[in-house]
């Protein structure tokens, strides 16, 4: 049996320094070829000290970032005509070490010096906008802190026979006399494969009760996020969250081009599932030529945001689909409704999330006649943000 | 003579870097042997980029923490049965790098996310608990900054005839137009003991006058924590922090089971000192076969504070002994009662703390039996918070 | 054509690692000969992980920090009896990595642990005393970010027939939601030459509008701030900053002794300019034998402003002479007397500064003399503060 396993950060052992670490079939051995796994430290500017794992199946290649807790931080697709790419271009130059990420400013905000993830994780404490106190003092600041909580134990694996690949990685969001939270993340490809299979459990290190929060920020750019493109989903119910998305409310699937000033307009909704409790969302291309879509359990996410902020390209034009525990409302407000995952001590709680890349029509249209047949009555579309779901 | 000399780290010259340093009697030579140092710069999670220096002296391991203000991370005895673990096991996974750890944060409870050390300084500006002006805006953060500020210089001397090993640390806390402060530590052992020597000199290094604070926050787990464990200690007096406390009053010195959600007491307390001001404190376990204990100047440290925090072990069960200049009250509080040491410009002050492991139950009983006899008029101990000591 | 180009920094490539690298004319060719280029990483203290280049023209050195905005660290001119030094010695010992700053600390004073450099930029998109809003929270913090923010591309260039030393570097100043700027930074001088050409290209990434600011904020100790040094201007106007500057207003431009515990004094000057809209201003010693100016445009650098703080040398004993788009007031005040720079989307603006050093009596005189021609008329010196110019 051809499967090797190598530690790449535990401690003092760090293959990520010096010249970094390349790994394939060569190391592995077995029948398959033709993947490539690299790891190494960034060093220029708001990157340096970034620990980074690019894995390349062969098709597509996806970049962790242990140092930002295990985000996918790009992914590109080896089409006929070259290389695609999948996530967005954000305005700020990463991937961002979380030294330079001021999560405890008292605007909440700091968390968007570092935004510029295909996927990072929103929690585990807490996700959602900002949350004061009365006094207006910050009490939890935007999307929490995982994403910018460093790994410290990543292992590859690599089966030579099946062509399976396999990152592992833990971080921990603890604080003395607080929450004491872990994540362990598993990132599952297969040799030339277009989807990523992810598996996060969130293990309550306490001996006393937590409660948690988890939301996926999926974020996708241009050129998949072209004038016209559209999400397909099987929504129960639509809800603008505020106003502003409520002016929207009638293309709250459709994206128009990138528009410079453009505010960001952003919907909640409640999604069907099949029989295993799964759903599917997709976001395609106006031509329905590409997509990319996420398949969950909605007992383990049961809330979906849709973010819209097609703005400038120069200034973030890009789509969130964030599966999630909650909506991102302030967590004060989250918690009155419920909408958190109670742990008890020593307990955890798992979650899954498929990424699949759909490179023409035929699979764009396959991914979406399975949306279509979990639409089994039609949705309900609120015209006005609902005092239950917004904030 | 057989005496050498090493600068671990000086500038651009640093001798942590790579695969780090290993020093040992062939270095050296002399006639004393069985003793090893190493250097070497952390890798992981929230430890990436602390430095770390590990000292040997044949019977006693001790790690230093030039990257978190010359703390003493843990240490370890070699005993007959294996290794004796002194220290205690933080819900925290450091040692943390200061850039995880958010001082700043508006609750001022930042220091908490790097809190895993069996020796950690609070100061030098201030400790304590966080101090808020009026308007509700932090002043003083938990514990001030000098456990997060790095060493700019370190070195090593070995005596190879007397096996004396020094590690000498320079730490500053300086801003401008503020305080401008130096610790110059230096921490000393021999080969084969059981006793870790620090003196620290804080230097004023402003022309003007300023005020400091310095709390040794020494912090013990299980295993010499168990249930039954007592601190032994000669004071005049004992008074509860807060009413939480006062409930406990009866058995201040007696430590329970570890406990899920136990909810932290402290006891303040005033010690008697013999005639070279020299007062001793310990801490042994539950059937007096083990212990560690303090020796210091009650002039330069008069105040002591006893935490207990009998949590479930998950979650940090651990005791802090902590001599200081004040207790860790609010700074304005300590300030408003004469609890601060007054520096006039480029003036210093001086405080020594011994450190040793009882490592079978005759030395508990030897530094028992010497508390004992400290103990000239039995100790007032209060029922309920003093004004003039709690907050 | 001996002209060659390093890039000494970009994404992964990073020159400034390892043992880092040293340029002279051997790796260049050409007439020129002298010069020696290094650049590294620094490791100890607070200066763990700055990147570092060090330009000797042959007589004059230069330390650049990318990791710290292009600031300008320190210079040192070789003259005949050894090394004259440019700058000052700050109480931070320096320099420091944003890491270690706390810009977001509530107190908008953060920006003071990193203070120590000969030249530091405050802004982009604001700079001066820290702005709170109504509710007592920070909004922008003291002079700003970008002096913290880390070159991500840094490039060098040499002419071996000229002699011109050119150092690029880029650095950006990005929020997504927010402004989102880059400097980009052009260091100039010439083999032996006493002079560095500083030009700065602001430019708004965004497609939609933004303001900036920029204040160079360039200071100079002892020995040129010795007592009975003075600054030589051409004011059309000088304004105290508030009462206690108002009260030094008859020796505004003079220098006393360092002396501990001295209060800072601010004062706001108009310049007059040449056609060419070029002003200078001077520091020189007591007795006119050393000195160093600056020559900029005052369309592009409206307003200056002369920082006396002749505290104790162990405090810093400075003084910043400082160009600015702007008076270093809170940002809400200055915008509302229209002192920021307006950029439309995707649109640049242009800072050229000169920096001369003025190693003996002739050059002092000389300069000293064109910045007398400027003097057209008297000027107008006020004995109060403006309401239009101090907050």
């Amino acid at each position: 049996m051809a499967q090797k396993t190598w530690t790449l950060l535990d401690g003092q052992h760090n293959l990520f320094g010096g010249d970094g670490v390349v790994i394939d079939a060569s190391d592995v051995g077995g029948s398959q070829q033709g993947y490539v796994i690299k790891a190494w430290t960034e060093h220029a500017g708001l990157s340096q000290g970034v620990q980074r794992v690019s894995i390349d199946n062969g098709t597509l290649t996806v970049d962790v970032l242990p140092t930002r807790g295990m985000s996918l931080w790009r992914a590109a697709y080896a089409g006929a005509n070259g290389e695609e790419f999948l996530g967005w271009k954000s305005p700020v130059r990463g991937p961002v070490h979380p030294a330079y990420v001021p999560l405890s400013e008292a605007s909440g905000l700091g968390w968007l010096d570092g935004f510029d993830e295909l996927l990072v994780r929103c929690g585990l404490e807490s996700n959602g906008a900002p949350d004061f106190d009365a006094s207006g003092q910050l009490k939890y600041s935007l999307h929490g802190r995982i994403g910018n909580r460093p790994a410290h134990f990543v292992q590859l694996s690599v089966d030579g026979d099946t062509g399976e690949i396999t990152l592992i990685g833990e971080v921990e969001e603890c604080r003395f006399h607080f929450l004491k939270l872990r994540l362990r993340s598993t990132i599952r490809t297969r040799l030339n494969s277009n989807i990523l299979e992810i598996t996060d459990e969130v293990i309550n290190l306490s001996a006393s009760r937590a409660e948690i929060q988890l939301l996926y920020h999926v974020n996708f750019g241009i050129p998949l996020l072209d004038a016209g493109a559209q999400v397909v989903a099987a929504p129960q119910r639509v809800v603008p969250r505020n106003d502003h998305a409520a002016e929207g409310i009638a293309s709250w699937h459709h994206f128009g081009a990138e528009t410079a000033g453009f505010a960001e307009q952003v919907y909640f909704l409640e999604l069907f599932a099949d029989g295993q409790h799964k759903t599917r969302t997709l976001l395609k291309n106006a031509h329905g030529t590409r997509g990319a879509s996420l398949v969950y359990d909605t007992r383990q996410l049961p809330y979906f945001s849709l973010w819209k902020n097609t703005t400038a390209v120069e200034d973030g034009c890009v789509t969130g689909l964030e599966p999630g525990t909650n909506f991102p409302n302030p967590r004060s407000f989250e918690g009155t409704h419920g909408r958190t995952v109670p742990l008890k001590g020593r307990a955890s709680a798992r979650f899954e999330l498929t990424l699949a890349y759909h490179p023409d029509e035929e699979s764009v249209t396959e991914a979406e006649q399975a949306i279509r047949r979990l639409q089994t009555s039609p949705p309900q579309v609120a015209n006005r943000p609902d005092a239950n779901w917004c904030a």
